[in-house]
């Protein structure tokens, strides 16, 4: 059997074996994970995905069969791979929890381990966190449109692949949705899975009619009618509004029912339908609908006062429609000459893609009043705000604009937990809903202006003076080093 | 252990368990999978995922924990359990190879089998073709403006989940791709794995010229050095050219070398590399890039007459930017009454959403002179067209438009293969690089005009007139029952 040991790019097992053979492999280094702009266009990216990384982790290592496989390439010498053999992950990882609401240029993660354990993580742990992380963030903005409305996570037919399917139903979850279609992400994550009637329903009987009576005696619980199989005004709905009657009168409607709009003008239909029920007597029916909907067409319909109280999203979700990759990095920030800590930093041409040297975290401030977050400071780890000072803080990008944060009035968190210390996990895990309780907290620590969808606020990132400090001493030496 | 029977929508087998309490879950039927309308606005789609498809159904089965998470859900009884139990496939499928050229509309793959067969391999037959269809026509397109230049699937770190990766690296050969960096893929695979340089590297030695030199040492046969990590005019290619002539006159410069640009502007630094390395007498060296390529990026670097001949494509590829998804749709196309096969139609209140009744196959026309396709009839199974006979086609869009095919002008082929019979599986698996080459035969018989990346020319494909009677007749019949 193959591992993913192997899920990773072959140039980190070829710069693997490189510094295997220059006797480089194991100086000690420090990597952050972090990413340089909000997916979406959004105002933030909630964190997700390290409950999968910590497996991966925890597993890591070469089967025989990897190793044969090795072998085979040609690439690579017998003595790397007997050294493989026994390899596995022996470092720190410090990360911020799951449920997170991070911003570009914060440390989401922190690996302090050999070079050649940096380097064999970082495809699988960036592809991970990447991915989750998009999904969740792409869920919440769909929550943050659709309200107090039931979220349905239905994607699995265009996910791409069985992971993004599964994974990105526990993404949406984390991301603040009720539930997901997809079974074996209930069966694996605990989810609720949630489902209402196909159109094959529909047609393996006579007439819809028939359909809706069978569907109510085999499903009296989850009375939710696929209505535009034929016509929806002129058939689904009266027909479901018969079913409905019938089982009132028979006193077995269920406290919730309702029907599902699939295709046709969705804020249409929803208001006809919802006058229809009216008149019936059925005004608090469930109008469930679903169709390419993402968080801007549900925005859209709400607004032209559609009557719709519960969503069906998929392809749009579980692809992260508008922005398909997030584009987390991980970068050296710093390795050990010796006892000797060396900050380190990655240059570029482009201004914003030079990295931040050093072992950092990230200091979050909330107002004590509102409980909202004010300002993140990107500090040496280990360094500390007084909130019995005055907080004075000025802009990365923009020197000019400063604020000042009055003595007492707020308070300070420390984002990054430790994961991993010495190669044994050393946290953990929160359940699932733990997680959501999390995540849910988190977003309302934010005000709505930075969960705006399209040009939000922009949350106050800055470094902390000793982090500015020391990213121009280390550039001014790599400048003069190399220029 | 949890298996791929639980990798479906809830509703699937809830209609499952709901036809088997009716008594109707046998009805034998008919199910097409096609799609409406070409991602990334092109002229076609390339097939794949046959293999894994063929691998999900073969090995189709509830596990105890399958059927143990299934009965806590409170959803199912007993009866319905147990006779999951003992459920496999057994019914008939046939489909388009892999690498095969599509176009909207057509039937890609036809299912014959009982009715809650069909609903359980839906979702995700569905979310395998669709992916992996859909990453084979995006490493197409890439294929298509990067003519002969070598092009490397880079992808996996941004890729929605380890399967996005893994059977992305695996269509993206069938799309045209020379290799991958996806190890995992490679060894499941049996694809090239590439790959050059990181900038960890560069960055674990005191200069870059330093770092070049062991890379050299290290890897002297895959000579391609990252140029960026500094400056890459001033310093990079002025280091590799260092060693290159290092290498030259100790008579150990491998035939094919060359750098890799990761930053910058591809178009001018390339121009600018190629002019430096001509000077210094080493004009055939590789030049290599990377950074948020695609399609659109590389015709239009290639317009602006860039020196690059060999590319990375990662991000945009993996998660097919553009068009992160395929709508295919599996449609019921009709149904066994005891012995009587009865069409079946889905009716829509959009007319291009009403899907084609019975049991079809496609029939391929192409020009004997050239090899060129011509056009596509979706006919009944069965159907024939003599070749010597003048062939009239008359458009189902557009029924003013017609045309004439020469009598012995053109040949026919018929595009769907048997894949199952009676459950078991008759196909022949080709090779990978069986697939691949019919893949780059498939896309030889299209004109150009068809494979343009904007606004192509769209392939002519229209219904049999028995196809286009079947239609009429059946939407009159479900008309008069329903309105």
């Amino acid at each position: 059997m193959y591992t993913n040991a192997l899920l990773t790019d072959l140039y980190q097992l070829t710069m693997m074996q490189g510094l295997f053979l220059e006797g480089k492999h194991e100086q000690y280094c420090v990597f952050d994970r972090y990413y340089r702009s909000n997916p979406f266009n959004g105002g933030y990216t909630v964190v997700a995905g390290l409950e999968h990384l910590i497996d991966y982790v925890s597993r890591i290592h070469f089967s025989d069969d990897d190793i044969d496989y090795l072998k085979k390439t040609g690439i690579f010498c017998d003595e790397f791979l007997e050294y493989l053999r026994t390899w596995s992950f022996t470092g720190d990882i410090y990360a911020m929890p799951e449920g997170t609401v991070a911003f570009p240029q914060e440390v989401l993660l922190r690996v302090h381990a050999k070079k050649d354990e940096c380097l064999l993580l970082e495809t699988c742990m960036s592809m991970i966190m990447n991915h989750e992380s998009l999904i969740a963030t792409k869920a919440r903005r769909v929550r943050t449109v659709a309200g107090k409305d039931a979220l349905m996570e239905f994607g699995l037919r265009r996910a791409q692949g069985e992971s993004a399917g599964v994974y990105g139903a526990r993404s949406a979850m984390i991301g603040g949705f009720n539930g997901t279609s997809n079974v074996l992400a209930g069966a694996l994550f605990h989810i609720p899975i949630l489902g209402t009637m196909a159109h094959s329903w529909v047609m393996s009987f006579p007439t819809e009619l028939e359909a809706f009576r069978a569907y109510a005696r085999q499903y009296p619980n989850n009375l939710i009618l696929l209505v535009d199989t034929y016509n929806t005004l002129k058939q689904g709905v009266p027909d479901a509004i018969t079913v409905f009657q019938e089982m009132k009168e028979a006193g077995t409607l269920p406290k919730s029912y309702g029907i599902r709009l699939d295709s046709g003008d969705l804020a249409y239909l929803s208001k006809e339908a919802r006058r229809m029920f009216e008149e019936a007597g059925f005004g608090d029916a469930v109008i469930a609908a679903s169709n390419d909907l993402d968080e801007t067409l549900i925005s859209e319909l709400k607004i032209q006062g559609c009557a719709i109280n519960s969503w069906g999203v998929g392809t749009n979700l579980i692809t992260a429609k508008g922005s398909p990759s997030l584009g987390g990095v991980f970068k050296l920030v710093g390795q050990y000459d010796g006892d000797v800590f060396v900050p380190k930093i990655k240059m570029s041409d482009n201004a914003e893609k030079i990295s931040n040297p050093g072992i950092k975290n990230v200091l979050r401030i909330y107002d004590k009043k509102t409980g909202k977050m004010k300002a993140d400071i990107i500090a040496l780890e280990g360094e500390t705000i007084d909130p019995t000072q005055d907080l004075h803080l000025t802009s990365d990008k923009a020197p000019w604009r400063s604020r000042l944060i009055p003595a007492n009035s707020f308070e300070v968190k420390t984002m990054l937990r430790p994961i991993f210390l010495k190669g044994k996990l050393v946290y953990d895990l929160p359940s699932l809903s733990d997680i959501i309780a999390y995540a849910d907290e988190q977003m309302d620590s934010l005000w709505p202006e930075y969960q705006r969808l399209v040009n939000p606020e922009e949350m106050w990132v800055q470094r902390s003076a000793k982090v500015s400090a020391l990213r121009e001493k280390v550039l001014k030496e790599e400048s003069l080093h190399f220029f």
